[in-house]
């Protein structure tokens, strides 16, 4: 894939800095191939670059060691936490050390007054919310993948939560990072609210370790909710499902998740799960609260989708019957596959605003059966954010042109209805020519910013900024 | 004060510069003593410095040509929106162009669909909030005052509100600013959510005018809910309201607003509205949700309160009950200035970890006790915020000293709870010693971001950033 060029590599600095980081970390360093391929996994179609070493801190010290010595010999960084991001974050197109936080896993503080918590950025989200069960809390974000909240809070991730809860920059209230020199800073204090100075952390949150390697994260957590209900309800048409999407985001209902599924992902489902859910576009809802209050939120949700033409409403309350109904959606990235065994799926990620989001679904649907493409879509819509997941044969040249057409013409689809390329994947390699467009003359105020925060552009390289796409 | 340092001017640029706007700009720019004087009114204790004119630009396109005018010649600019900002921003302590926003007062777009609109920077929330009304929309962020939505965004504003809608960092979706080179950037699309790059927005909100001048504003708006309620209870102890606010906010009752009035303030309210409350500690309360939710809510609360020793509680439904409720609230400032008329009133604005809130409040009261200081105590506890009103006699000298301890005493022991000097105010001029404190080496990148988009330190100068105070 043309995303993933190749930089220039410093050789010199490389050699020298293996052999500084060799003597200080012993075991904690590691050059063998099998490691190195590991790390450059990208869970993607971008083509593997593998960094040259792959260092495992264990405290923050370590880190700022680490980056001393890479800024010393000018060799770059990549952060790496469970390599589950999308977007090619983790290759090293220049070489240098893949900074692996597996072992900065400790949950180091839990404030349950104050309803926030401090973790190591190797920390992954289920063991945090294994961590707070017992204490009556938890972390809200889910991006799918059991990802390490460092990176989640790298790539400003987000997932089926946020329409009610945000994503991570709503999230994290402050961050120690170590800058580009080595230096370790606290971006803010633990207040719920601040106007001291520039916001630190939501630079960070979404910088996707082109500025600093996050070290520790503080984040807010929530009361797990006395009631949790799940509904679903089938629609004849996309068009349909999206009103019944707005109109309960109008209503101000606020429903924990709202996602969309497509015929096709319905009845990729079915197949797999044996179910037998309409073969039609499908709502899937959950709803927190008091035990009233999801009653009513379900009524209200029933009665706007029937309006607009939604059938087959089912609802729920116990955990186990909400697992059921929701075990079509869990299930979706290996149903999916299984529309074409042997395929790889790719997945895209605009984001538009929700009154376009009928006509960006449809489009999309459109482009991809004229492309002669099969891409199921899931969103989470009540953001209008959408996921398609192309399904390619790896091996078939023109269908890997075919699917860069795609999701090019995503892309530009989703900037001209005044949407994003990425709602929560982050643009890594993969996006970076889409950047520009979205964006224009502002990446060149956020290229200044990266010159002055690293002026030896040492933080993982070649992701963000890249060549222009007309 | 020690905080409005006056700065070296560029005599000959500012010259310059005022005979090229003069020419350009006729009647829209001014130079008179009086509208100078009004625009460096800081409706605080700190010294006025005008600026050497005020210029009124009607248009993006006005304010880039002002930009690129003052930027050929080295002379500073300072936005102003309705002077209501309380640390100094809007100073001229090297002289330079003010740059009054009041022209661009037009809500250019309402995207009912999308509950967002985007506004010129001198639209006040009033205005919005009339103009919203028939639409069954609201915006929901609250200072107090009737601000600017620019200068609001610019010193990331909240007020009574944020504990459930968050602050403007978290409703602005989008920016149009005008750089330090006379460059129009978007700061983003107008999704829901991206992850497409660094965060813009938010790097821009809280900036205080020393990165861009705001011209255009996208902001999430919210349905107006189907009923708002309102309640009030009086607490033994500030002790025991905090523990409320504490348990609320831990069970997830989404109150809208949670005040604490301290005695001295419910004393004041009493004599100013004749009203007969407690005068004890007091928490004001508004609830937003379905008819049967406010209920709910406003009972849960109640309960918890009652368990900590609440006593007199008050509920209300309608709006005419519900103003007369919160009556005492929105008449403090001008209660408390009646405790001592001739003085002036000093806010303070700390913010902490809810669980220190107790001890931070009545740590306060205590210290201006010590200090023979007159100043109530209100907050918007919800999110560990207050503020003391200091009541000072400007022609005391000592007295000044003393209250410039207090605050020092208030910020320094916000900064050991993990706390920050400043929840909604901002640093402008007055709390530049405090961030350092605060923030430590964070803000020297602070300082190289602002290098690095404001080279010539044209923006807003003498705002932020400043000497040390240990």
């Amino acid at each position: 894939m043309a995303q993933a060029i190749d930089l220039p590599r410093n050789e010199a600095g490389i050699a020298t800095a293996l052999g500084v980081l060799k003597q200080r970390f012993g075991d904690q360093f590691q050059t063998g191939q099998a490691i190195r391929d590991q790390h450059a996994h990208t869970t993607t179609w971008i083509r593997a670059q593998a960094p040259d070493a792959v260092v495992f801190p264990a405290s923050t010290q370590d880190v700022s060691e680490i980056v001393k010595i890479c800024a010393t010999h000018k060799v770059p960084i990549i952060p790496f936490g469970t390599g589950t991001s999308l977007e090619g974050h983790v290759n090293a197109p220049a070489g240098g050390i893949s900074v692996d936080m597996s072992r900065m896993d400790k949950i180091l503080a839990v404030h349950a007054e104050d309803l926030d918590c401090v973790v190591q950025p190797g920390v992954t989200r289920e063991d945090l919310n294994t961590h707070l069960r017992d204490r009556g809390l938890f972390f809200p974000i889910d991006p799918g993948a059991n990802a390490s909240l460092g990176g989640m809070a790298a790539t400003r991730a987000s997932g089926t939560n946020a329409v009610r809860y945000g994503t991570m920059k709503d999230n994290v209230l402050s961050l120690e990072a170590v800058m580009a020199d080595g230096r370790v800073i606290r971006t803010a204090q633990r207040a719920k609210k601040t106007s001291a100075g520039y916001d630190m952390t939501r630079l960070l949150v979404g910088s996707e370790g082109t500025l600093g390697l996050i070290t520790e994260i503080t984040l807010k957590l929530q009361g797990i909710p006395e009631a949790i209900s799940a509904a679903r309800m089938s629609f004849p048409s996309i068009d349909a499902a999206c009103r019944a999407v707005m109109t309960t985001i109008q209503y101000g209902i606020p429903v924990a998740r709202i996602e969309l599924m497509d015929e096709l992902n319905v009845k990729a489902a079915n197949a797999y799960a044996k179910l037998d859910l309409p073969e039609t576009p499908l709502l899937l809802l959950e709803f927190h609260g008091s035990d009233r209050g999801v009653i009513e939120q379900a009524e209200m949700f029933g009665s706007i989708a029937e309006d607009v033409g939604g059938t087959d409403f089912a609802t729920t309350a116990t955990a186990e019957e909400r697992n059921r109904l929701w075990k079509a959606r869990h299930d979706l990235y290996w149903a999916t596959l299984q529309l074409r065994p042997g395929a790889q799926g790719i997945s895209t990620d605009v984001c538009v605003p929700i009154s376009r989001l009928a006509e960006a679904v449809t489009g999309a649907q459109d482009k991809a059966a004229e492309l002669g493409l099969l891409a199921p879509i899931v969103g989470h819509v009540g953001d209008g954010n959408f996921h398609s997941l192309v399904l390619i044969d790896m091996e078939d040249a023109s269908e890997i042109e075919r699917a860069e057409t795609f999701t090019a013409f995503l892309a530009d689809e989703a900037i001209r209805m005044d949407g994003t390329c990425t709602g929560e994947h982050g643009i890594g390699q993969g996006k970076m020519p889409y950047l520009v467009k979205e964006l224009g003359a502002t990446t060149e105020f956020m290229s200044a910013i990266k010159g002055a925060l690293d002026p030896q552009g040492i933080m993982n390289p070649g992701k963000i900024f890249g060549p222009r796409r007309d």
